[in-house]
């Protein structure tokens, strides 16, 4: 029987994601297990995994089919309609891009990784310099491939967070940024009552792991389908359908680390867990975008995990793992796990100034991609801005503009889909209060079946159905405000 | 500039060894890593990369390339000749299978493994008759399809030891099983001075992880290019030319199963290590055989690994990590780890009786395969013949002709290399005690660089630039013989 032109680009998109979940699992092992001799190798298996996957997902029967596929009448199934929408749209973005510019892409950024690397380490900018120049001269070029109406930044944030627009996100982080830096005198006065040295004792591994694994199972994560290993960087990844795999780093000295990095990553892991399997890899099982993809992380770490009645469910446990912890109460266990203190690296950033970081790089790529600050000019803007932001002088370009390892992969307009995460898990956190009856008591009761399920049902399971601000207006009734995440904030750190 | 058909053929077959190596990495993944449920998911992953790797290999400008390269002159670069040989050989074979064969197979061993691992449980071996049957069947086909002269065995002989025929491993085999036999009881009396509870007590797996590994890098295996993990069946894979990953597992009761395991893998990695990284993946730089292949972990595991001198110098060591062993002397150690007692399970037999274990599956294969056999007569052939062989009564199959996974696997052929491994090695070490100079004084002192010299000049560094048979003749001067393991075993248990 032939087969429709639907399901050619479904086997298609079937045949793309064998190939796109064997990189990750590649790269996964990269990042957990790989020999160091190895990474040559593991570069070419990568490389030529991509190829073949842009030539099968960029083939000229592909658009024969989609052609096809849409010339038919539209299907009333809703997978059916999201799959054939999305593969239309990623079909478009691949195709416009021409070879010798993907290729010239992928050299500039394996060479800048490294002198970047080199960089950072000693504190060099002029190193990086011509690098991130021809980055950013690229990355201009692939916006112009892609296509853009009002700005050339719009057709970068289209590849992380579809449908979201510079002037939009301008408009909400140029609201959010006094009132975040408003917030950080109360937020530190509030964290002296837990002093740093709240926490001091020792945590060993074993044990934080087994704290962690505790946790990640209470809020739902599915260790039959996943697991957690050991990352210098944190991530998750999905490997496939039912293998979702979070890392975390250990500090002997402070828990905090590896249980918030599960948490987060959990988070993430969760989403992955609660698209549907059926249509894994298709777009209609797909995660959305993100800033979606954060909202999920954030929920778990911070409105979650970072909340008083958190510990007061959890203190005995931590105690258990850790005794030295039987003698704080279960409110200063939280308050001092979310103490405020600005400083210059963003991953070890508090909650509320983080997005101060965000902001700042958001501000430096939009100049930099619309041509309104030159590569020299970064080291001395991100300074200036920092110190109006954070209140902080820079001292070295290390723990300022070369600290992030973003731009080296040509990453410009990822950065701000962090703080949009934070966002919508506010938003998203008071969505399910307001729906979820008694979820203040199963939260409290370290029951968390009821939020995840809500989750599921509004977000996870509907996998790209919706634009992520049509699925933030249907989750919430509302598109992304700044407002719940500003009351989390006060309330929490301010109150 | 144009390529020519040589580096046209090299540069597929580079494409070929980057999937091959991809899948090797989903293969290790699995057996060390992978969540439960995402076996479905990852046999989808391994399937389309072998097609993939099928249709890369086998397509028809490989034809014309190989054409084409053989028509000029011969190359003077023994890389090159020994390339373009072997690939004419792989494409050959991989073509005569016709695709309706390949496919039908995959499919009979898919549903095979896992009735045969039901039929193990429940040690009914009238589950896996009809599974057997069908993958006899189409052993039969295969072989056919490949071709042959003399029998039909030597076409699978051919996929595993190239160059070996069933008549020549015959009249090896049959010398060597009485031989063996009558070194049984001799072997057994010797071992009655050191009793199994010699070496009874607990063996915390943390220090047999750093006890192994302290000795895994003594005997030469790098660990910047290479880890050791834990499996439940114990195996040595490459992933790339600087990525050889060794597997063990662990007994708290019991340090020599995780350490033989290590030493037996390491042994497998060594040669990994020493191809000759520059043509990794191309026959020039990829091992020969599965009989030279295992040559190398036998010749670590039992004549290193197992000789009085490895105890007298490892000794102090062991009782460092397990201080209870210091009561011993090393002879008592060198004898207790080396125990002979005739037993029913294959990979848990001793250096004695393992090849006994190994002429019962040739023989059975062999007649099943030639249509000698009726599968339905298996169990009863097996029992008898093991009773004659080891003097044992098979109780039930599961202990007898269930207990391998090969034949579920569609493995025919690949039994006799395990013994052709144990022959090899005896008859290299005897190799390399006559040609290395003061080699016992090196082994003594624990210098195990000259030993390995040799084998990375004799056998590893050579890629598949000779026969097997060629390869033992250059580097002891005779084809495989039966007497330097007889001899070895004799002096070990019957002296």
């Amino acid at each position: 029987m032939a087969l429709s032109a639907y399901e050619k680009l479904h086997s298609r998109q079937r045949d793309v994601s064998l190939l796109g979940s064997t990189a990750e699992v590649l790269g996964w092992d990269q990042e957990t297990c790989l020999p160091d001799a190895g990474v040559a190798w593991r570069a070419e298996q990568l490389a030529f995994l991509q190829g073949q996957k842009h030539r099968l997902a960029t083939a000229p029967e592909v658009a024969d089919w989609l052609s096809e596929a849409e010339a038919g009448p539209t299907s009333a199934n809703p997978v059916e309609a999201t799959n054939l929408r999305w593969w239309r749209r990623h079909y478009e973005r691949a195709v416009r891009l021409p070879v010798d510019l993907v290729e010239e892409f992928t050299r500039a950024t394996a060479l800048a990784q490294s002198v970047w690397a080199h960089a950072r380490k000693d504190s060099d900018f002029s190193l990086f310099q011509p690098h991130l120049e021809k980055l950013v001269e690229l990355t201009r070029q692939r916006a112009d491939a892609w296509g853009w109406e009002v700005c050339r930044y719009d057709a970068l944030l289209e590849g992380y967070e579809p449908g979201a627009r510079s002037a939009e996100l301008s408009r909400l982080f140029s609201e959010l940024a006094p009132q975040i830096s408003a917030l950080v005198t109360p937020a530190r006065e509030h964290s002296k009552r837990w002093p740093a040295e709240t926490l001091a004792g020792e945590y060993p591994i074993a044990a934080q792991q087994a704290f962690n694994r505790e946790i990640a199972e209470a809020v739902g994560f599915d260790f039959t389908a996943g697991r957690i290993d050991t990352a210098t960087h944190p991530f998750c990844t999905a490997l496939g359908p039912q293998d979702v795999r979070l890392t975390t780093r250990y500090n002997k000295k402070d828990f905090t680390t590896s249980l918030f990095g599960v948490l987060h990553e959990a988070g993430h892991g969760l989403y992955d867990q609660g698209l549907d399997g059926m249509e894994w890899g298709q777009p209609a099982g797909s995660s959305l975008s993100l800033g979606i993809h954060e909202s999920q992380s954030r929920l778990w770490e911070n409105h979650v995990g970072g909340s008083v009645v958190f510990w007061e469910k959890w203190h005995a446990r931590a105690a258990h793992y850790f005794p030295h912890l039987a003698l704080l109460t279960p409110a200063a266990l939280a308050g001092a796990v979310a103490r405020v203190e600005p400083s210059f690296i963003r991953v070890e950033a508090d909650q509320v100034t983080y997005d101060l970081h965000i902001i700042l790089r958001f501000e430096i790529e939009q100049a930099l991609v619309e041509g309104n600050l030159a590569v020299r000019d970064v080291p001395g803007y991100w300074n200036k801005r920092f110190e109006t932001l954070l209140g902080l002088t820079v001292p070295d370009d290390r723990r300022g503009c070369l600290q992030d390892v973003h731009w080296s992969f040509g990453l410009f307009g990822y950065f701000p889909t962090y703080t949009l995460g934070n966002l919508n898990a506010a938003q998203l956190m008071a969505g399910a209060r307001a729906d979820v009856p008694h979820l203040e008591v199963a939260l409290a009761a370290g029951h968390y079946a009821p939020l995840l399920g809500w989750l599921r049902e509004n977000v996870h399971s509907l996998g790209q159905r919706l634009m992520p601000q049509e699925l933030m207006l249907h989750a919430t009734g509302e598109t992304t405000q700044i407002r719940y995440h500003l009351e989390h904030l006060r309330s929490k750190f301010a109150a």
